[in-house]
């Protein structure tokens, strides 16, 4: 068995603030930047990589806390780390002096999903499978052993979680040639980012019907009146019968939120996401009461499986919108998931960013195989930006994602793009100073 | 006026896992830790002190972040940061880029509130008072545009800060004169450490009640035969008169959490400090419902003003603990404080650690002169280790917090043991390694 030699986490920044890329009413000048880790193992064919997102300062910051993170796994063999997936999360987090600075949210926990990530790209990859495959396949009694039920007992138990997979398992081929038919269905955001123009919104919304997509979002937040005008000319152009949500990116206070939605409505918007402090559940749950039937959809900035748990329990959310860079990797994801199935919330997981389409194609796929059995009512979202970055990119096809069929997370990052984008080193940056 | 001309970040370890002096059930082997901010300015009598309290590892992460968050300040005048205290939290936080690794929690937030505390202390240092002094005598309207009001409309008005600030300013000197002749009240944790031996325990019971305490607090949570042995033995020893509480530092599950107190119940405990996830604000007013006459006390983890909000909307808890190093200092203190008094719960603060009992003297002095106007039902935490390292160390006289007269926060550490302390070049670490 080979044994994980050394670990590099590496600070890749890119420039996105220079074209408003990903512009929203909080965010208005992010560099899209990845805290990348690299898995070596002695045999030099196998590596895992991962990562998490972040949106320029502070990447360093997530860096440093992954090596930290990391540290504990080197000189393992794979057979304790890879092989024992439960354990070697466990292991991370038993650091309780890490842990302080959370718990479990944060810097450390961004840290750590970036390095459990890696640890599950790894996992597949000895597999020699795709990420979702390795994961559907895995015995169910096994596949709970990975998971982090902690804090969640008194709404999710082991009994309950093997008993929901093991009721979808005889299932799941039928559900795989759907997949392999027409991949999962996904929404675009694309068109609708705060920054953009009139004529570029237009110009974006008529391209992403053009290309088949049923689900379309727009960021608002900023001014009543221009949220007006763009979701009326949104709506304009995509025509009644494609979805139409709406993203606040935290920015309003409860009150706020109530009044400014019941503004919106009137162009039938599937969801308002992110309306207000992702901290917030009996506020999310006070908006969901106020705004139907509009939906409310959160959950990119979810620090934990016990904030979940909480918007679940406290009925305030129509939409989980789990993200993969955030929740503590699989080990925490699935757990939420199967939450999420238990009250029959659909999981729309967060996209875009670097790399979080890629890996959320996975776990879109994994809810569909062996957790919640459906898509409907679930649209996992997409972002058409930095795919060029990724060795085996996602795939969208008729406003789908394609099933991957690379062995793996579908993490790794070309290695010419993190020489330019290191950060403050690599080339694109020297340059620019 | 002076200017602010920098700013050093210092890493100081303290190396208490060697007694087990701060092992709890959930951390067994801290090493207490400030991440220490020196803010200078041209005026080589005036700097501003601050920091914030972790237990070892990942206290360089606090650091690194502490510098990025003070960067915007480098440069200013005075009257810009000083000045204005509510504009310069506001400066930092508008930072998204750091938010995003968030948002207002973690090492960020950490940061934020080490930062904040240095520009509080050099506030009330310019201002020749020590920093409970500063804040009561500000105008309330004035104090009120420090605050971080958002999120919290649902809550607390700007208009109802000012109308309670307002209403309890004529009588604060009446208040002033108890605190003069009597001190704040306060308990000790020094007796009750996980890792004391019985004898150990048994005697420093017997010193607390020799002492003057009327509080006492243990820790518990790791063994149910440990603790119902221990909670006797203090019980016998500080006779029933004398205030018992417990602490289980996060270690349960929910429904683990009300099995284990109602055992406990039987020594006539005043509350259960931490019993779950400080994140679940759902789980804590559920065992709340199941454990009363017990009360439930949390927030030395809480990580933001919103998750407080949220504790009282819930009536979650009977006691709140706020933490004078994970808050972002006064800014979001004192709403919390408001919004604590508004629901009638009572603040007692969280201490020990780092430094924490010399910021808290000042916050438990803060609420009684001017939010709350009451000492009934409060006493803050007191732990007896590592005040000497401090320039002005809190004083305890008759298990009550003597009035601090020092000009600031009292929040300086004597250069001599930053220099022995420091990690991991200070003289102290070098030999140790």
């Amino acid at each position: 068995m080979p044994v994980l030699t050394a670990v590099d986490v590496l600070d890749v920044r890119f420039p996105t603030s220079l074209t408003a890329d990903g512009s929203d009413a909080m965010n208005k000048d992010g560099d899209y930047s990845a805290a990348y880790v690299v898995l070596h193992t002695d045999d030099p064919g196998l590596c895992g990589y991962g990562f998490t997102f972040t949106i320029g300062r502070g990447n360093d910051l997530c860096v440093a806390a992954a090596r930290q993170r990391a540290q504990p796994l080197i000189g393992l063999d794979l057979a304790e780390v890879t092989g024992d997936l439960g354990g070697t999360y466990r292991r991370l987090q038993a650091d309780t002096q890490l842990r302080w600075l959370g718990p479990e949210k944060g810097v450390v926990h961004l840290a750590l999903a970036a390095v459990m990530n890696a640890v599950w790209d790894l996992a597949a990859r000895q597999a020699g499978l795709p990420l979702w495959q390795f994961v559907a396949e895995t015995e169910p009694a096994a596949l709970v052993d990975t998971m982090d039920l902690s804090y969640l007992s008194d709404v999710l138990t082991r009994d309950d979680a093997v008993a929901m997979l093991e009721q979808l398992r005889p299932t799941r081929h039928e559900r795989l040639a759907v997949l392999e038919r027409s991949g999962y269905p996904c929404y675009t955001t694309s068109a609708g980012w705060l920054g953009y123009s009139d004529d570029k919104l237009r110009r974006l919304c008529q391209e992403a019907v053009d290309e088949g997509y049923r689900y379309l979002k727009l960021k608002v937040g900023a001014n009543l009146e221009d949220d007006l005008r763009r979701c009326a000319l949104a709506r304009e152009v995509i025509g009644p019968d494609v979805h139409l949500m709406v993203d606040a990116n935290q920015v309003w206070e409860v009150g706020t939120a109530i009044r400014w939605v019941q503004e919106l409505a009137q162009f039938d918007l599937l969801w308002i996401e992110e309306p207000t402090s992702p901290d917030d559940v009996l506020g999310h749950a006070a908006i969901r009461r106020a705004v139907a039937p509009v939906g409310v959809a959160t959950g990119e900035h979810g620090m934990n499986r016990v904030l979940f748990k909480q918007l679940l329990q406290a009925e305030a959310i129509d939409f989980c919108q789990i993200d993969s860079a955030r929740l503590g990797s699989l080990n925490e994801i699935l757990p939420v998931m199967l939450m999420a199935a238990k009250f029959g919330i659909p999981v729309c997981p967060h996209a875009g960013g670097v790399g979080l389409c890629e890996l959320v194609q996975h776990l879109s796929i994994i809810d569909f195989l062996i957790i919640s059995g459906t898509t409907e009512g679930r649209v996992a979202e997409y972002v058409d930006h930095l795919h060029e970055h990724f060795v085996e990119p996602c795939v969208i096809k008729d406003a789908a994602y394609v099933l991957p069929t690379g062995a793996g997370y579908s993490a790794e990052m070309h290695p010419a793009s993190v020489a330019r984008y290191a950060y403050p080193g690599g080339s694109y940056w020297s340059s620019a100073f």
